[in-house]
C-alpha cells in the first residue's frame, strides 16, 4: 500500500485511535501520525508504546499540517474539540470521526468545520471491551464495517481518500444517511449493550445469590452479557444521551415483547415460546452467512446453555 | 484413566450425550454405550457417525444391563422417559440426567426410580447454539462446571463414581442444594436467554431496519445476542415453563432495573448511567480472574463497540 494522507492527527487516545495507528504503520498509509488525547497518562503511555510519531499535549498543536483529522474522543466531547481545533485546521484537510452516534456528532462537530475543510462522519463497526491506548492491535478493523456518513455535496474526493484508507486497515467501507444510521445502530448496538448492562447489575444486586456463585457459575448467555458490559462507561454514556430518540424507542418495543414472552411463561404457553424461539434461529443463519460470525463451536468460551 | 461403568446409556443422542460419548471414548471412562433417541433420524444419525456400540430404538432396550443411565432429553420429556425405563434399570445402576432445571426434574424424575437404584441429578454448565448428534465435540466439557444435586441421603459411593466420569470429562464438580440452582441458573442463563431472544425478535420485528442491514452491520453486542438465541428452542422452551418462579423473579427485577436506566436516559441524566455502567465492569474482572472466560480481544467475533 502506499502512503494515503501524508499527516494523520489522532484527537483521543483510546482503543480505536490506537488501533488505526497500529493499522496505518502495518500497512504504510500515512507518512507521519500525529496524537494527542486529554489524559497526561494516555499521552504517557502512548510515547512509550511509540505508536504515534508525536504526541502533543492538545490538539490543536497535534492538527496542525494534518491532512486528515480523527476525531475518536467520546461523543460528548466532540463539540468542545472541534472548536478547538478549527482555527488550526490546514485548508484541504479531511476530518473524521469514530462516534457511534452520528446525528448528534454531525450538530456538534458540523458547524465548526471551517469553509475548505471536508467533513466526512465515520463509525468503524469494531471493538473490544477494553479501553485506553494498550488496548489497540492492528488487526481490530480486518473485515469489519465502516460506516461513512457524508452529507449530501460532501467532495467525493475527499470521501474516497478515507475509504481508501479503511479498505487498507482491512475494513470494508460502506455509505449511509445519518438517521438511519442512528436507528440501525440502536437496534444492533446500542440497546443490546444497555440490556447487557442492566442484566448484569441485576446479578450484581442480588443478595441471595452470591457474587462469586454468579462468577463461578456464569454460564455462557450470562459470560457473554459480562463481555459485552465492561465496555467503557464513559464512550457508553455518550452513546445513550445522544441516541436518545432511537434507543428509546427500541427498547420501547423490547420491553413489549418481553412482556409477552414474560407472559407466556406465566400462563404455561409452551406453542408461543417455541415458535418465537424458532424464529429468531434464522436471523443467527443470516448472520453467519453473510460472514459476520463464524459457525464454529466457541471452545474457549462455553458455549450457550 | 481407567472405566468407570462398564455400560453407560444415553437416553437422548443431542449435544450434551454425543460429547459425553466422545469424551468418555477419548479416555475409555466406559466399558461400553448405548444410545437411543426418539427421532429416527437422530439414532441413525449416531449409527453413522459411531459414537455409540450399540443404539436402540426404545429407551427400555437401551437402559438394559446399564450401569449408569443418562436422561439427555428435553426437561418436559424426563417423566415419560423415567416412567418407560423404571422397570428396566438394573439394581445398582445410577440414573442421572443434564438437564438445565433441576426441581421439575427431580419431581418428574425421581418417584419413578426403584429402590436400589440411585438417582443423583446433574447439570453441565457447557453448550453450543448447536444442536444434534453431529454437534458433538469430546473438549466440550473441558473446564467447564458439571454440578451435582443428589439429594440428603444419597448414595455417597454413587455420588463419587459420577463426579470421577465427569472429572475425567474434563468438567470441575461441585454439588448444590436443587432450589438454589434453579434461581443462581435463573440469573446466569435462563433469563439472559430470554433477554437475547427477545432483542433478536425485535430486531427482526423493525420494518423499517431491513433484515439484510441487521444482519450486515450487526456490531458485536447484537451478534452474540443472536448466538445465544440460536439455542434449541425445544430445550429453552421447557427450562422457561419449568423453571418459572425463578425466572418470572429475576425478569421483575430486570425490567425494574431497565425502566431506571430508561428513565436516566431520557431525563438526560449521565451520571446515573456513568455509575452503572461503571459497576458493571467490576463482575466482568471477577469472572476473568475465576478463569471462566478469558482476557483477550475478541478477534474473531468483532467484539462490543
Amino acid at each position: 500500500m502506499s502512503v494515503i494522507y501524508n499527516r494523520v492527527a489522532l484527537i483521543g487516545l483510546g482503543l480505536i485511535a490506537s488501533s488505526m495507528a497500529h493499522a496505518m504503520r502495518r500497512d504504510g498509509l500515512a507518512g507521519e501520525i500525529t496524537g494527542t488525547a486529554r489524559s497526561a497518562e494516555s499521552r504517557e503511555i502512548t510515547r512509550e508504546l511509540g505508536f504515534c510519531d508525536a504526541v502533543f499535549d492538545t490538539a490543536a498543536e497535534a492538527v496542525n499540517g494534518a491532512d486528515l483529522v480523527v476525531l475518536a474522543v467520546p461523543v460528548g466531547a466532540m463539540e468542545a474539540v472541534a472548536r478547538e481545533i478549527a482555527p488550526h485546521l490546514k485548508p484541504g484537510a479531511t476530518v473524521t470521526d469514530v462516534g457511534s452516534v452520528k446525528r448528534a456528532v454531525v450538530e456538534a462537530v458540523g458547524p465548526h468545520i471551517p469553509e475548505g475543510v471536508h467533513f466526512v462522519p465515520g463509525h468503524p463497526l469494531a471493538g473490544t471491551e477494553h479501553s485506553g491506548p494498550r488496548s489497540g492491535f492492528a488487526e481490530l478493523f480486518e473485515n469489519r464495517w465502516c460506516l461513512l456518513l457524508p452529507e449530501p455535496g460532501t467532495d467525493r474526493a475527499a470521501i474516497d481518500a478515507l475509504a481508501k484508507l479503511w479498505r487498507g486497515m482491512g475494513a470494508n467501507v460502506d455509505e449511509m444517511g445519518i438517521d438511519h444510521h442512528d436507528l440501525v445502530l440502536a437496534v444492533t448496538s446500542h440497546c443490546p449493550h444497555l440490556i447487557a448492562y442492566t442484566m448484569v447489575g441485576v446479578a450484581d444486586d442480588l443478595r441471595r445469590v452470591t457474587d462469586s456463585e454468579v462468577i463461578k457459575y456464569s454460564a455462557a448467555g450470562f459470560r457473554d452479557f459480562t463481555r459485552i458490559a465492561a465496555s467503557d462507561p464513559t464512550m457508553w454514556r455518550d452513546v445513550f444521551l445522544n441516541n436518545k430518540e432511537a434507543t428509546l424507542e427500541i427498547l420501547g418495543r423490547f420491553t413489549e415483547e418481553l412482556f409477552a414472552l414474560q407472559r407466556a411463561i406465566r400462563t404455561g404457553d409452551g406453542d408461543q415460546l417455541h415458535d418465537y424461539f424458532t424464529r429468531t434461529r434464522a436471523i443467527r443463519r443470516g448472520i453467519v452467512e453473510a460472514g459476520q460470525d463464524t459457525d464454529a463451536p466457541d471452545f474457549g468460551r462455553g458455549g450457550t446453555r
